[in-house]
């Protein structure tokens, strides 16, 4: 099986420098498992006068220009499908053995994914149906793909 | 309105210093909207031959000693009931309202929490079908609180 690339996009630099922290950790030790980076594009806040449609408009055509048309989207959206850690690291997998182009995880801004990314996506996953941070989101989405690893490869972190 | 009591019973201290880092601040945040305290019960591991039921048997007699019958007990459980930031906050109000107890939330450790614990919770709560460490479940939880705060007070945070 070839080593999966995994690109997980995000709007602006994560705020906390704790989160920050604990998902630089996380991401190094995922590079035991696949090649993946954390992408922070820089919205441009030109006028704060746009409305929310226009933020997520604007923030919809950044995302794009880092999407590959190959590139498998699964986007983190609260509306979309709950799994657990187990069905997870199963669909990723899966994915990885079908198709060996990257995986790119979307994680929309303040305002949420607009509708054409969601769209877009092949897959779209919600953690909860609580309304988590954007950046916090980042951290449990690098925790949970480095326990989807580990539970893949039959070692001891998951319980 | 009495001041909310809320007390959060973990077991053991939080592993990561940027988890500890991101619950001091919000801990310190949410003494603007009720006391609120994180009891970090030391669980004693005198002997590593104890079965996983023997050790949630023993963490859950070392919750009890936290916990007294007027207490309002939430436990946190993979298969609690899922609600949403603003359903979580409301349930928070309206308990506050109708009883001046203390709140106890409750966060297993490792293996979970032993039936006897979700027997005694007036409430159990799911954040999410994912499977968290029990030191992100405690983030998590004072971040929601307070969001759940805010919310309450019809101030800016929650989106």
């Amino acid at each position: 099986m070839p080593r999966p690339h995994i690109k997980i996009l995000v709007i602006g630099k994560t705020k906390h420098s704790y989160l920050q922290e604990g998902i630089q950790d996380y991401l190094r030790r995922l590079k035991h498992y696949a090649q993946v980076e954390m992408v922070e594009i820089r919205a441009k806040r030109a006028s704060s006068k746009l409305s929310d449609e226009e933020i997520t408009r604007q923030e919809a055509r950044l995302f794009a220009g880092h999407i590959n048309p190959s590139d498998y989207v699964i986007a983190l959206d609260r509306q979309g499908q709950m799994c657990d850690s187990i069905e997870m690291a199963r669909a990723l997998q899966k994915q990885g053995e079908q198709n060996p182009n990257p995986v790119a995880f979307l994680i929309g801004g303040e305002l949420g994914l607009s509708p054409r990314l969601v769209d877009r996506a092949n897959e779209v996953w919600s953690f909860s149906k609580l309304t988590f941070s954007h950046d916090m989101v980042r951290l449990i989405l690098v925790e949970q793909l480095y326990r989807g690893f580990t539970i893949m490869a039959g070692e001891k972190y998951h319980k």
